[in-house]
């Protein structure tokens, strides 16, 4: 290691792993490690899943420990970013208004930052990754939920309590399938993973149960139901993205409604906030990026300016690595000596 | 007039009329002049009614000239904030890329800072009225339309090119009505003043077409018709609005339905950006304020995250004068010596 460099390290705690890695002052991962999370066990179990994490890394890395300028942990939200409070994570039962940063910092001597997953994500993009450069960064993960980040001038924008940049939770369709929020019509209810796979589950659904003039379309013949082993309940995203690679008529279609849907979301959030930069990320980012051509297509129709046609659309840069580099992200002030 | 004062010129241009008016540092409305504005005539014709407008309050206060610390203006969109260009605004038709702040300084000696009504309204808000005290204000006019405007740490938010905020035409409904501006399901297009009157008349219509069994329903005495001298094409958002103060129950439904769906609207608002307040003005807005407890309750169903619950919910200081208002406050960084 270079005698000059220092370090952050980033975690990322999700509902099954913890995930620890040392970041250099550039954004780049050089090592990681990750241990199981028992998300449902005690709280004082899922705290030691993430001190195991750390000292796996110190063990590793020793000679880090000593040009390590912070610690910082993204988790699922709610959370308190200020005091580092873990509120009531739907898949992090173990901890209920858990001190997370508190504990951290009373183990390894460091107070930690602590922010939410997107957030991270989102800040990681803009100071190291596709946002470089722009002033106002929109990050999106795709997934089997769907996530966002705010970025302006390199700092997260957190809103009045927090709970700011929740956009995967803005409606475009108020009596349309309910999400699992509570709000109806949600872009997460529309276009995640899940979302996915129930609207190609309709469509084949439809098809098989429609009037006999349907059997000569080209969509009986969809790909999607073999791939998932002839039975329609085993269909998931990853099969219509599959049968789409394929070129499966039915799956591209229904991709392209994701598109359509994405665009019209994608709208919403340009009306209002006009960033500078929208980011894809997530397990889906890959793929739906086969249909930016459409997104922005469609976007001529779902904006109320037409001037936002220059507007970069990108693929994030960290792919499965955006929860550690954006947990290290949270602590760059330290890194940088700002 | 006290010598140590200083005052703003704030000029608010609109599709009928040019209103102009001394402003002085704390936001008071001192002395104001409203001309005609030749919206359809001549470029020359409508620059004509700015000058005479902002003649008339020299003339009339000539020794505000002399401590005028800037002069402001707000015009209808879109323009170019930063260059004071005003590029295609529908109801200003005489202005095609016209370049107003030069023509203004060319006349005046003096630069203008130029904004659309919406912003300015909000930082007037934001700075002098029920904002004042709160980092991130989101501002909107309910009225023939709906304008928003976003300010942060007592700056307009303008996004990428200066068209954000848009926050009449974030859409909730995408197969909904359409609206003015090519999309569907705005809510300018289900809660402006016309589309109020619109779902007003539908639901009387509804009524009076319905099955025998509605003769008994009380909306079908519903006194809107006879406000609108029984035409049903007369109906407009005032026949409601005093219709609702007479105790009707169906321009109550009607009212009902839109706090509903601005409540939808204002999830997505908060769940993006959970401003510190949300202020309302425009002509509807002191009428809407009687649904602000069916708004708040229904947020609860439309926000992702409950801690919204105590967000502050607030009619706006300036009324019809938040423009002259709102284009003073631009030049204030001017009066305030910053």
């Amino acid at each position: 290691m270079d005698a000059a460099k220092t370090f952050a390290l980033g975690v990322d705690i999700g509902g099954t792993k913890v995930a620890a890695g040392l970041v250099d002052a550039e954004g780049t991962i050089l090592f990681q490690v990750r241990v199981a999370m028992p998300a449902h066990g005690s709280a004082a179990e899922g705290f030691g899943a993430v001190q195991s994490a750390i000292e796996a890394v110190f063990a590793a890395r020793p000679e880090a420990r000593e040009r390590l300028t912070g610690i910082g942990i993204c988790a699922p939200g709610p959370l308190d970013h200020v005091t580092g409070v873990i509120l009531n994570p739907p898949n992090v039962p173990c901890w209920r208004n858990f001190p997370l940063a508190a504990e951290v910092h009373r183990v390894f001597g460091l107070p930690p930052c602590v922010d939410n997953d997107g957030n991270a994500a989102a800040l990681a993009e803009a100071i190291w990754g596709t946002g470089v450069g722009y002033r106002n960064v929109f990050y999106v993960t795709l997934g089997t939920g769907i996530g966002t980040g705010i970025v302006f001038d390199r700092e997260i924008y957190h809103g009045r309590t927090g709970s700011a940049a929740e956009g995967g939770h803005v409606t475009i369709d108020y009596r349309g399938p309910k999400c699992g929020c509570g709000k109806r019509g949600c872009i997460e209810a529309l276009c995640s993973g899940p979302a996915i796979a129930r609207r190609a589950r309709e469509r084949l659904a439809e098809l098989h149960h429609g009037g006999t003039h349907q059997l000569e379309s080209p969509h009986v013949k969809s790909k999607m139901l073999a791939l998932a082993g002839d039975d329609i309940d085993d269909l998931n995203a990853e099969i219509v993205a599959e049968a789409f690679r394929q070129g499966d008529a039915l799956a591209t279609e229904v991709l392209r409604e994701t598109a359509d849907l994405l665009a019209i979301w994608a709208g919403n959030v340009i009306d209002l906030l006009e960033p500078d930069v929208f980011i894809f990320g997530g397990g889906l980012a890959q793929l739906m990026s086969a249909f930016f051509g459409r997104i922005r297509e469609q976007l001529q129709l779902w904006c109320v300016n037409k001037r936002f046609a220059e507007m970069p659309m990108v693929l994030a840069k960290y792919g499965a690595d955006s929860g550690i580099a954006g947990a290290a992200a949270l602590c760059r002030d330290e890194m940088t000596g700002k």
